[in-house]
């Protein structure tokens, strides 16, 4: 392990974190609160730290995977802890607990919150509190990538330890100008959606706010219900930008470059849509007799629909009201999970075709023992290492979920609760059934059960490999 | 595809079935019951068709893997349509769909029941419907091929195709001879159980029917409460048969040898003892305020889990009040299963024992890039083919299992209700939570759900290979 070389990201993580919390300061100023002052704490204190890590450049240039994993999850439980600081300072959310909980569910573009009543927030808080998407959503160190100033191979391992997905593609040989590029289209995208919102009846602040939940797909909210108050055109926007922030951003630098024909070819992106589409249509069946219209009940379950895919978790309606098949269906929706190379959680689209490709071509082995089949995505071939580490992650995730379920139902909530509430969090969406349904929130755990869903969190975004390889004993020995 | 040899084997299925029905007849003569000459009209029907489709001996000995799993697949639906049909002639259930429910739950060793009121039922019909268990437990297939007047290379594809678990090792060269000694063992076993029932207090007929429950790993009772007002002590006898029945047969065969190093080396039994006494503590902490003394609680914990982990599904107790703890507890155990090459269903230890080796491995590989690990059990290689089936049926399993959650919730029952009862008939354990817990029934859903819970467990005993292949227009190709 090449420690120096840890502590020097680790530096600039504070740096970020300092630079991050100034945008929330402004706002502070702007409506003249006292949390002001909080803020400017908070950076003196992040900027002290990391000047003292990242004084010294580390000599020792030595960086593999194992750096990359370990560098990735640190990174993000500091920023976790140093981001929970306003929170705590400024009283809003008083246990220590708590105040990590939801600066991991900002972070990991989660949304779940242990708030009950978010409108007595302060405006800069609550800037805050959505910023953390906005950053969490594309990734800290994928930003961090454009601006450090170090040479050598390590960036693809950092690159491939934060991004989600089976395997990450560099969009352009050199990984600081694809963090640009993907950079760019994260901010453009997010400023169009801004834009439409400030056309519709929404106010700076809310559109801002409302564009950071949906870009990161967070979801944190800064109106008690959610998004229901809001216009339908307002809930049409974000349902769609929803929709748009949780596909592979590849599609878009395809079509940036003038690849239409092979941006549409993208199967992750069309299994995506249809499975949105087919999911919408029959929710929108079973839910018509409780709205007024087949156009409001089709609102409402795009809009859901949405929501959870794309692992964001805004809600203009109590999902938790729906019948058994509506729920049912959302609740898959939470573990098929967004495009891989978006900002979505989940699973991943993309595991899944390559996993439901697996089964097809055993039974086909099955049937001719001496063939040999391989398994395409988009036309290319799968690499068996590829297809080996999807398996175990899935078997990584199922275990790690059912401990989690186990862990927190010694609070004895009730079972769909506890499932919803693992699967809420482990997938960053924010919301699950029942007592941490949309209408409700995570403030009814324990701290030992709130601690093991932020662990969840952690784990979801970062894809589970970094956290496990924090507690190899391998992983700490010296060269 | 060869048909004719498929003909074959499916025309013995039917004299099979023909000979099982021989012993509820003589129950029906005994307790002079009218059910008697349903059975006489079921076997000669069976009869009829099994000697026609018999009585020409196929030519074409061609034999590979598709035909020994459209063998087994085939064998096992007929099996069950056949088998309804006392059910259904003598009216005790008149249903078509019910009566194959509860026959392909007898077969599979399911033990989930249509019925509300088991009691009433004659003496000959409760017989039969126990007996399936007995028969199915160690499977058809596998008594025919200690019978079948054939000789060739088919008999490991079919011992392959009808047995649980990751991969068949033949205890001695010879299949047939295989065949043999595990029904051997089997029946003494059998045997046992039943005496030492009759030493306690429980009638005969009680007995037999509760072994073919337990050594089967059914768990369809003769009483409504299952096992709750049996003695103490019948209890706890059942409660150590259930989880012997779940133990890997290799080690009894390995013990029959007198090598008892090498059957207390079984990894697989370890975890499997290991994981029902960890559960059975568990448990036992936090119900024990509900019972009397901590004696009776470990009692009903050991009981249950057993139950519970190999699939059986008697109850001495209504779990479905115990604390969200012990009830999640008891969910997961319907996932892991019993050992493979045992009676019991589910997912079985060893599958878990490798998944969770792979993850190790991954760890590893992403620690040292250059080293090769091997995945071992019992000190021997995991073949590769081995780890790339287990990781393809863990997601064909998850697939089926999301795909019939969502079947059976157009019902619009509780989510608990349709998760738990796919879980129970999927994993071939019998009851599940809330609507279809201990104290209730399946009669509860709709036809259609019925019958995709019947798929279920035919798809779980049959660990789904041989269902899908049917479903390959490949398959049915002539050569």
């Amino acid at each position: 392990m090449n420690y120096s070389i840890i502590r020097y990201i680790l530096g600039w993580i504070f740096n970020f974190q300092a630079f991050a919390m100034f945008f929330p300061c402004i706002v502070a100023v702007i409506y003249g609160e006292n949390e002001f002052l909080d803020f400017i704490l908070c950076i003196v204190l992040c900027l002290v730290i990391g000047l003292l890590m990242t004084h010294r450049k580390p000599e020792n240039k030595v960086f593999f995977a194992r750096e990359g994993f370990v560098a990735v999850a640190l990174s993000w439980i500091l920023l976790s802890i140093s981001g929970a600081l306003p929170f705590i300072i400024s009283g809003c959310i008083p246990n220590v607990v708590d105040a990590v909980f939801e600066t991991v569910s900002g972070f990991t573009t989660t949304g779940s919150s242990i708030l009950a009543d978010v409108e007595i927030l302060p405006k800069s808080i609550l800037f805050w509190r959505s910023f953390t998407h906005w950053l969490g959503g594309m990734g800290v160190l994928v930003f961090l990538l454009m601006i450090l100033p170090m040479n050598g191979g390590y960036q693809m391992f950092l690159m491939k330890a934060e991004s989600p997905g089976p395997s990450v593609s560099k969009l352009v040989p050199k990984v600081r100008t694809t963090a640009m590029i993907l950079y760019g289209i994260y901010m453009a995208m997010s400023v169009v959606q801004v834009v439409l919102l400030l056309i519709g009846d929404m106010p700076l602040f809310d559109a801002l706010c409302t564009t950071f939940g949906s870009a990161g797909t967070g979801g944190f909210g800064i109106k008690n219900d959610s998004m229901t108050s809001y216009s339908a055109y307002s809930q049409v926007v974000t349902g769609i930008f929803m929709m748009l922030f949780g596909i592979n951003f590849n599609v878009y630098f395809l079509l940036l470059m003038r690849h239409p024909k092979q941006a549409l070819k993208c199967e992750e992106a069309r299994w995506y849509i249809g499975i949105i589409a087919v999911s919408t249509g029959i929710i929108t069946i079973f839910i018509t007799n409780m709205y007024g219209s087949v156009g409001e009940a089709l609102r409402h379950a795009f809009f859901q629909v949405s929501s959870i895919i794309t692992t964001t978790g805004f809600a203009t309606t109590d999902f938790n009201l729906w019948p058994a098949i509506a729920k049912t269906i959302l609740v898959m929706l939470m573990f098929i999970g967004a495009c891989a190379g978006s900002t979505g959680g989940g699973i991943k689209v993309s595991r899944l075709i390559i996993l439901v490709k697996t089964i097809r071509k055993e039974l086909k082995q099955i049937l001719h023992p001496k063939n040999v089949t391989k398994i395409r995505l988009d036309g290319k071939i799968v690499e068996h290492d590829t297809v080996r580490s999807v398996n175990v992650f899935l078997v990584a995730y199922f275990l790690i979920f059912a401990a989690s379920v186990l862990l927190i139902s010694v609070d004895n909530k009730d079972l769909v609760t506890n499932f919803t509430a693992v699967a809420a969090t482990f997938n960053n969406i924010g919301p699950g059934l029942e007592m941490v349904g949309p209408t409700q929130n995570f403030g009814c755990f324990s701290d030992f059960s709130t601690f093991i869903l932020t662990i969840d969190m952690l784990a979801g975004r970062l894809e589970i490999f970094p956290l496990f390889i924090l507690f190899m004993r391998d992983t700490w020995k010296r060269f």
